[in-house]
This record gives C-alpha cells, sequence and structure tokens, in this order.
C-alpha cells in the first residue's frame, strides 16, 4: 500500500492539473533501514521511525496512513489534533467504537477546516463511479436488487501457511474486513441507500494452518506433523441484507473461490435498468436500459475509457484502459481537489463509519443465529 | 409444459434409440373442446376429461402429470394405487404433507416395480449434467461454496397485472417455489450435498397489480384508478444455507433483475477447482481447474457439444447446440430408459420431497426473523 | 442432415400452425435394408430406392433432395419438369455451370407456380435474421465492414484419417464450400450487399492422411507405414471482398482452428451501428448503436428468444434459447408457409446461385496469384 | 507519447529495481515556450529546441525520439553516430529506405557497444508476452493460422474534420501504418515466424472531409458549403498472408469498425492449441490446450496477474490489472535492462524493418490488383 500511495501522490499531479503539486516530504517506519532504503527508493529526502514527529512538524498538511488496522486510531487523532488533514486506508479502524472516536475527532477539526477521507480506492473505478453517476440520473429507476460478491481464491490451499490476515487480534477480521468492507462501501455508495439490516453467517473452512516457515515445496504442502496455529478469523461471510431505499442484497466475501483472483463484482436491478461491474474486467461497465426498444434490448458492455467517463479524460485514447495502480492516482486527485478548492471529497470518516457499523451488525447476526440484525442497534433483540 | 412434454415424447425416439418407442394414447384436459384442438394439434387419437380415466385404463402405463401444483397430490396417488409409473412435472406438491405422502406411496409403489419421477427438467442440460459428472469424479475436490441465482426481469414492470403465479392459493409461493426450487434442486444434485438449514429473506417489492384486462396499452401501463389486487407471493427470495457436506451456499430467486432474462446461475468452487453455469449460455459450462500449471490456469469456456458430453452424442456435430425444448427430451429418454431397464432415474419423489423441505424451511426462517432454521426441524427454535 | 430435415417436417407444424400439415410420404435412399430400417424410426411409411419413383408420384408435392452436392442438378431439374416444389440442400451444385441450369429450370418452372429453395439453414437463426431486419431498418447506416469466419477444428490432427470431404471429386471444394459457403451466403443476405470481386488464399495444411480403416486407437494416431492417400481440397480458405454497395469484406474458413467448435462468425460495421454474431453463442447478438448517449454506448448482448424477436414467438419464453435443430424447423416453416400463401421464400436456386459464383471466383482468384476476381467475369485479366 | 514515455521513466524504477535509476536531463521541442511548460509540468530541469544539441551533448546517455514519423531517421542517425542509444517511437520511419538507412547505422554503432530500440509498446502486454512464451514453449504445436484485427471507430462519423493522421505527406498511410503496424509486429513476434509476402486491399471510405476549425456543434457534423479537403491515406487495410514456418494470416486495420474502440487483437491456432488476445479485454489471455481431456477441453480465460506471469511480478496482487501505460513502463524497464547488462533488447531498428517491408508490400499488392506479393521483393512480377 505504501508503494501504490507513494507512486499516486508522485503521478497525480502529471496527469491532473493542480495548482500546487503535493510535495513527498517525510516517509515514516518503524525500522529506521528499512525506511531509509524504502525513502531512497521512493525518492523522498527524510524519514522518521516516530509517527508523532510527523504530527508535530509545521511543513507538514497531510498525513496519509497506511498502518495496520489497529494504528490507525491513535494516529489520526493525533494527526486531527495538530491540525492535519487525514487519508486513512481502509477499514477506518477494528472496532466500531475506535471509528465512532475518530468520526467524532473529524466532525471537531472540520470546523477548523481540516478535511478527512478514507481509502476505499475501488470507488476511483471509472467504472464504478460511472455506475454510481447512472443512479444519480435515475437510469435505474428505482432500485430493488443490490448484489455485491468479493470472491478471490488465494486461501483455497489448506497448507498455505498462517499469517497475520489469519489472526483476529491482528486483522480484527477476515475475509469480512478486508474485502467484504469493499462491496459493502460500493454497494452503499453506488446505490445510494444505506444498508438498515443484515442477516449472516460466517464461515471458516480450514480452521488450522502450517506456521509460516515451516511448510515445505513451491506448492506450499506442509510436512506431516509440522507445527501449525489456528486460524481465528472468518474465511467466507454471507449475508442478506435491506437497505433503506427499499432494495434487498445479498453480499458475499471468500478468499476460496478457485479461479476467481480478484472478482470484485457489484450488480444493481432497478424498475427501468441495470448495472454489473466485476474488477476483473475493471474498464468495462455493464448497464442495461428497459427503456430500449424491446428488439434491441440488452446489456451493453461499455468501455469505460471515453472522454465523456469518471477520470478518463485525463488519460489515454478511447479504448486504452486503466490499471488498479491508477486508482490510487485518482484518490490523490480527489483529495488534492478537495482541499485546493476546500470541499468535501467521499468518503469522510463518517461515512466509513457507517461501513464499519454493517461489519458489526454481521458479526453480530452471525453469532446470533444469522438473526436479521439492524444496523443502528445491532445488540438489540427485537 | 403440456406441448414441451408432448414434443418430447415424440422426439426422443428418434434420437434416444429405444426398444419399444412410447406411444401417446390419451390427452386429458377439463374442457373438452380446447383438448379435443391440442389433441388434433399434438396429434393424439383419444382425449379425456377426467384424469381418473386415464388412471384406470390397463393399457396405460406411464402418467404425465402436468397439471398446476394444487392437483399433483391426488392425481399422483390414484396413479400410483393403479400401478402406473409416475412422471409429476416440479414442484412435486404445494405442500410438505402433501409431498410426503407422494413419497410414500411412490415407495409402496416400488415395491411392485413402479417407478416416480419428478420433472426438474434443468437437470437434463447437458453442461449442468458435466458439471455433475466433474464433480463424482473429484476434480473439485472439497467442496466449499455453492452460489446459485436465477434470475428473471418478467415482473420488473409495476403495471404488468395479476395473473395465478402472484396468488398464494394456486401458486404456493412465488419466485422461491417457482424457479428458486430450481436452484435448490440443482444445487443438491451437482454438489451432491443436501442442505441442512437456511437463514432466509422474502420480499414483495409490488404489493399491488392492475387487475388482468384492465391494463392499458402496449407496455401494460394501467390507468389511473383501474382496478388492482394484492400480490401475496414473494417477489424476490435470498438466503444462505449451510450443507451436509460441509460447503456453504447462497441463493437468490427473483423475477425482478432487469435485463436478465433467464439467468439460471450454479457456481461451486472446491479445494482444487470450480465449475460455473448460467442458462443464458446453456450449451457451455465454464471449468477451473487449480492443478493447471500456474502460468496457464483459467476458467475454460467448455463447449458442452462433445460425443464425450453427457446427451450430445445423440445430436449434432460438435458446436452445434442444443435448445431448452431438448431438455424434455432428455428427460424423457431417461425416463424410458429407466422403465425399460428396470433402474431408478433421478430424481423420484423422495427426492424431490427434499427440495419441498428445503422450500419450507426457507419459508419458516422468513418468517422467523432471518433466524437459521433447520431442513429437517423446521418449526423448532433451538 | 435427412434425420435434421425429418425431424422438422414432423416438428415445425407443432409449433408454427399451419392450414394443412405437411405429410412424409416416402423416403428415398439407394441401400433397401438401410433405408427401410431409416423410414421405420423415422416413422415414414413408403420407401423406395429410385428417386425417380418419387419425382413421378402424384400424390407428393414437395422433393426435399439431402443427397451429396455432385447429385444435386439432376434430381432437382427432373423433379421441377415434373412440377414438384424443390427443396435443395446448401450448396446448390457442385458446379457453376450446374447451379446455372438447376437455376434456369427453376425460372422457367416458376411460370408455372413452382417454388425452388435453397438450404442455407444458418438464415434461420433468430440473431442473424434479428440482424438482417436491423440493417434493413436503417439501424446501421451505411455499411463498411463485413467480416465472416468460419472457424472449425475437427481437421487439426494430421492422423485424422481420409474422409469423402478431404477428396476433390467427392466434395467439389474443401472448407470453403462446406462452411465458407455459409458465412458467403449470411455475408450477402444479412448485409442486402452482392460481393463483387475477392482477392483470395485457399491452402492445404496436411496433404496426405492415413486412409480410413488404418488408423489405430482412439487418437486417431496412424500406425508408422500406414497406408495413406492425398487430401486433394483447401483446409482453409481466406479472401478480402469487395461489394456491390461499397463495403468491404474479409471472409476466413477453416477446419484447422484449435479449439474453435463451431464458431461461424458474422460482424457488420456501418456508419451508425454494428452487429456482431457467433453461432457458439446462437441465441445472442451483439449489437452496438452509436445512436445511444456517448457515457452509455456498448454493445449490446441480445438475448433473441423474446416474443418480438424472429421466430421465437412460437417457442418457449424469454431467455430460454433454442437448439441448432430448431433452424431445420423453421426452415419447414418458412417453405410451408411460402407454398400455402403461393409466395417466395428465401433463398431460391436464383440467390444459392449467386453464392456459388462468389465461391468460382474465390478459386479463380487462388489459381490466379490471389489477384482481384470479378465475380460475374472471374475468367478474365483486366 | 511524450507524457506516456516521461512518465515511464519516471516511473519505472520504482516497480523495477534498477543499479542506476535513469534521470531524464532534457526534454527537446520546437517551441520553446510550451517546451519549457512541458518540461516544468513533468519535472525536467532543462529544454532544448534544437534537437541536434542533446545530441552533441556528453552527459546524455539515451535518446527517445517522440517525433512525428517523417523526422525519425534524420534524429536517429545523428545520435546514433555521436554514439547514443536510440529508442525510436513506432514507425521506424516513413519508408523502407529510411529504415534501411536506420538499421545500417544501428548496425555500425551496434559494434561500438551502442544499443537501438523501437517502440512496439504492445509487446509489452503480459499477455501477449505470455503467448509469445506459449509459443516458444511448443504449446501450441505447428502453427497454422494467424488471425490479427485492429478495429477502431473514431473515424466512423464522415463528419469528423480532417487531421494530420488522413493526410499522406504527414502519415505516410493511414489505418494500416498506424495500427496495423502493431498487428504485423505483434504477429511475426509471438508466431515466431515471418511475413513471406501478402495479397492486399486498401479502401477509403469517406474521400473528403470537412477542414478542421469549419466543423460545428459537438457531433462534428459540417455547415453546408464548409470549406473541406481530401482524405489522402487509407481508411482500412485488410490481407492475406503466407509467414515462413508454413502458416497463413489474415489482417485487417480499420478506424471504422463502430463499438470498437480499441480492438487489437490476435489468434493463433497450432495443431496443439491456440492463443487468443484483445487489447479491450488486455489483462487476459485466451488460451486452448487440445491435450486436456476431451471432456473438459476450452478456452481458458487466464487472468495475466500472477507473479509467474511476465512483468506482473513487479506490481500488485493476482487479479489487480494493469493499465496501458503501465506498458511504456515496461519498455524503460526492459531498455535499462538490456543496456545495463549490455544485452540486446527487441525490437530494436533490424526487427522493425521487417515490419516496415511488409508494410511496403502490402502497398504495392494493393496497387497492383491485390496481386501476392514478396516481402522481400515487393516491386517484381513473378
Amino acid at each position: 500500500m505504501g508503494v501504490a500511495h507513494t507512486h499516486a501522490w508522485r503521478t497525480a499531479p502529471r496527469f491532473f492539473p493542480m495548482a500546487a503539486p503535493p510535495e513527498l516530504a517525510l516517509l515514516v517506519g518503524r525500522d529506521e533501514a528499512r525506511t531509509r532504503a524504502a525513502a531512497d527508493r521512493l525518492e523522498i529526502a527524510e524519514i522518521e521511525t516516530d509517527w508523532r514527529r510527523a504530527v508535530e512538524r509545521e511543513d507538514i498538511d497531510v498525513v496519509d496512513i497506511c498502518t495496520p488496522g489497529n494504528t490507525h486510531a491513535e494516529i489520526a487523532l493525533a494527526a486531527l489534533a495538530a491540525g492535519k488533514h487525514v487519508l486513512c486506508e481502509k477499514p477506518l479502524a477494528n472496532s466500531v467504537a475506535e471509528a465512532e472516536a475518530m468520526t467524532a475527532a473529524a466532525e471537531r477539526a472540520a470546523a477548523r477546516g481540516v478535511r478527512t477521507f478514507c481509502g476505499f480506492s475501488y470507488r476511483r473505478t471509472p467504472a464504478l463511479a460511472l455506475a454510481k453517476r447512472f443512479v444519480e440520473e435515475g437510469r435505474l429507476g428505482e432500485i430493488r436488487h443490490v448484489r455485491a460478491q468479493y470472491l478471490q481464491d488465494w486461501l483455497s490451499d489448506a497448507d498455505t501457511p498462517l499469517n497475520w490476515r489469519l489472526e483476529k487480534d491482528k486483522a480484527g477480521s477476515g475475509a469480512l474486513g478486508d474485502i467484504g468492507a469493499h462491496s459493502v462501501d460500493a454497494a452503499q455508495w453506488v446505490s445510494g441507500q444505506l444498508i438498515e439490516g443484515v442477516s449472516a453467517m460466517l464461515h471458516t473452512f480450514v480452521e488450522t494452518r502450517p506456521l509460516a516457515g515451516t511448510a515445505q515445496g513451491l506448492g506450499g504442502s506442509a510436512e506431516a506433523g509440522a507445527p501449525s496455529g489456528p486460524v481465528t478469523v472468518d474465511d467466507a461471510a454471507a449475508f442478506t441484507a435491506r437497505f433503506d431505499g427499499g432494495a434487498i442484497g445479498v453480499f458475499e466475501a471468500t478468499r476460496f473461490a478457485q479461479g476467481r483472483r480478484n472478482a470484485n463484482r457489484l450488480e444493481i436491478n432497478g424498475s427501468s435498468g441495470s448495472i454489473a461491474f466485476d474488477f476483473e474486467s475493471m474498464n468495462t461497465l455493464e448497464y442495461f436500459d428497459a427503456r430500449d426498444d424491446q428488439a434491441a434490448q440488452g446489456f451493453r458492455t461499455i468501455q469505460v475509457t471515453d472522454a465523456v467517463h469518471p477520470y478518463t479524460d485525463h488519460w489515454w485514447p478511447v479504448g486504452h484502459g486503466l490499471g488498479y495502480g491508477d486508482l490510487f492516482v485518482h484518490q490523490v486527485a480527489d483529495v488534492v481537489a478537495a482541499l485546493q478548492a476546500d470541499t468535501a471529497a467521499h468518503p469522510d470518516f463518517a461515512e466509513a463509519l457507517k461501513v464499519q457499523r454493517v461489519l458489526h451488525a454481521v458479526e453480530a447476526s452471525a453469532r446470533n443465529a444469522s438473526r436479521y440484525t439492524s444496523v443502528d442497534r445491532p445488540d438489540s433483540q427485537d
């Protein structure tokens, strides 16, 4: 993430005109030698090993937090207190309580003109941004269905060793927070509706895995008797949802879907049209318009690379697609544009908190025999 | 359905060698004039207006029931009592109780060599039959995910008039029983696992519709003030499931997915491979083999039209696909082959009852705040 | 082909209303025992071993010729002379001279109300018929590009034995006449333009093959030293073309395209839109409308299974596709409808002759260093 | 192109480790003010308005030529004479004579350790590089068919004004040189075979266009009577080809294929497999392996984003695709790696000359009634 962010800060001003291009003043990392090496490669002059020094410096305007989730709150709170704008990687925090504290601090800081942003980078995909525009233009009519899947497969092999993403105390949750969070954010953002309640199932397919370093061979196959440890997060999450605008949703997130490398999918069906997106084909959007004459109706495969599409007018000729790394460039462009115009950019901490609350309700429902659980009151039994 | 079945009985012996081709002896319908006209067109010599007469006749070996669901039980019970083999359209019945009675009768009849069959015709799709073969061959390894969607869009327009499929007393249920039943059957059959429990949501988007005959114009748009009536079934069903072999499932059935004409989809992910199917592309199966060398892995689009594939060796050269109507030809071929060899053909009443029980658990869970509900004990609160 | 045609004559009246359904009076074949067996299976009461007897019979109205191409002319001429309507399989004949004689006879017979038809069955694909309708409606504007590929792969293995389709005296030509003919017919029919001239290349990749019966094993791999024979037709044909309406075309036909089972493809680009078709996905048509608003332009995947589409209103609900065999049902329906209304049905012999002339020009150009060759004067050197 | 190249020089060292990252020392442009502005935006300290000054400077190691084709030869010859390594945009030159002179100079310079490179950037697409690897590994067996299309649509509207790409004296040729050149290069590079001869057609659909600046409105629709000028290049090119390894090819390049934004496609069929690529889906490669067991054969959609694939191990996790701009980063990485290791990188001037010769033969054949024309002796009449 650090590389992607740094690359984006460098690249954005070359493609998106900016009154004042951002300067990368300081790289912070805990290990001095490694931080120095990274700063050299990334052409950043100064380093620090204590993030507090960054927050104290007068010449720093923006703090970009790419650390693990359990450190977000402390850093962000300090940065906001010091009057820095903050861009924080998703998930906003590892708990709703922390996210609430951050959002409260963000609201206080906003009174002094300080802005917050959360790094739900998939929003910067031109095709998803176009989908949102289509919804706002009323092309889909009344929205009925939201269908979101985030399917990966890199844990399919039971002999893949344990890593921190499989340990609850570090990662917070598994597929749910890692990739399901993106689905929840995209679903709410594109549909323009918020999730009111969920009925959820979490599941762990492989309950113990070999410890890293003990596995043998290319296939990662563990020796018999090799030391192993418990997986303490969900391998997969599935839930149904009700939205505040009347839509219903079906969500699924997993890292066990063999052959699905990064199938971040969103489909929305309305009374007069539909959109469908899959990140594995990130430069296209499927769009169905029920108002087309009946003989000629069909899902259109829009190549979202045209001058009239979001972001793409800053890049290449039509038909010359973008890549994953370019999403972070868009994020920087949006953040800088907001700061220079002194306007809001989505999503801020308050909006990211709404995602966090949905994830919390999912976990509560899963613990409670999948019972329908309100996002606002996840612990009530009504 | 009557036309499709008749066409199939006629066509099957021309493509699937049979020791004794079936004869269409008798067409039964309630209205004499309409039944006579149909029989003429379908080239069936005799008609009856009372199904009891068919059941009584000595020269009838097989009774093919294509009537509405609420009449299945009575006819099937009489036919079985009279020693006739029975092919009954899906759903087996409108209630679990009726389906259980039919299954009990089928078991008694089986002792006398009488066979039963239920018309889950999608099983006869070569691509789905190939998927099942792949699972049985162990190509997918340990199955983790079952993902079934049945998406249609013909009710998207809120001005489409009421019809019997939207009235609970006639149709039993809405999208759930009409199309979701196919998904449940296919999921259990292909995966080789049975659903143990579900957590479900049912939803009705359009609660009243104009009465048929009162709508105006091509678009079916109702005049203001036109008489209307209540929709008493679900417009959409969504549920998560746990299977007895350790897989988890996500199911969705709707008739409100604009642009999805008949997207009957099934995807299964296992530890060593995946299959994905969509009836909108019925002659292909997507197959992923995780044992392919890493640089060359990818979902294969298999054109299931080869001599080595199920059913297709009886038809055209490779690459020349089949159509929906051909599924019923396969069904007849399977039924006749089973009768002539005196073996079982899938699915019999007992297997169809298992689908019915899942639908019942779905309805029970939906009534109970989506709480996880056991298929065996849908009414318990544990 | 005989099975497909017989099946179609039987099936058509059940789905397409006809004043008088056709009766299959007589099956003609050279070998009495095999013809009798076929007639029994196909439920045709009478047989003959000499086609002249069929032509003589008063009670025969239509002669359906499914014999090899070198016999078409003789049978068709006799049938037309006897006042029978004739449906002749494609290609119309093995030479332009024969095709011209047949067309002249057809014109004479037409004066007596006798109709001719040629079996270019792919025209009966609903998606291609829709494409033609779109062109006629002006949706594509001025047509610039025609792009036709017919790709199969069943000869890819050099050890596949010789068969009659690889011998010039029996088959006339190879990929060109067998499948390229379909492309030429579809291109001219859908575009509404005729090919004026071509520049062509024919190629034979595998020049000798083992004789049938000498190959060993499932893979068809020939023993070393097994007897072999020469392939005397083209394995592949490729040509560029100019159309009389200003379009240019690129055609390719091969049976060596590994993995392409039956990719009969046609794409047409006009000033205001495009269509693209692939028989491997026979129930869909890709359609691009350049008049859509720019942000929402894209190829639409039309499922050509709706009541407003050609042929499909006679079959199943929307989204329930047709198969290859159904094309022949449409052909019978079109032929019978034309005969009963005493109107023309496409294509008649004159139209089929136009395809033959293009193939002839292709062969002439290929012999002449690919020099551009006029369809009307293929042997001139201007 | 200048922006893409500059961005690539900056970005490459961040993702591809280099002993010594390149420095952008000097930007050369004819207009001082505009060059200065560009240099500021691109963060290049120095500028020149005469390219000769760049060639003279001792501290310049590599000259990257992004000027129009008619200036390539002069600059490249001077740079090579001065001992600079040269990266020259495609096409190498506007005539074979110039390209030959450049290649001769490159050979002389090579003796002094100087390297040349030509910017056929599509070779840097991971999926095409993987296709080449598959051919080299023998996966496709004996190659029979090469099928290359480069379809764009930005000239479909006859009212789009004239621009320099439509004038022969500036652009050299139209679709042929602009995009067909990419197809020729990719076809030869991936297949490992060179084109021996071609039979070609060039065509101009719209022969006059309004002059730029005279058109009205968003649609570019010209006022009646507005001044117009002649289009002097081809709008489309189509040709068949024979390769030196026995394959045959079909090529098509056009900017009039409505709906095809940048469909740079390549398909190769061999005796044991096939590959198919379309730049509109640049992160995937279709691959068919005829050695798969028969029931499971099908084109695989490989997501070429894995650590084992070309280039992609330097970027993001599997499934997170690249974009068009990243191809130039790969080009820089390859050039720098070659220079630092003192090895060759493809394609050098000699290889680019081979493309130029094919284009020349295409033009000669098109002038000569599409007669088959040898690439080596395009002007002979044998």
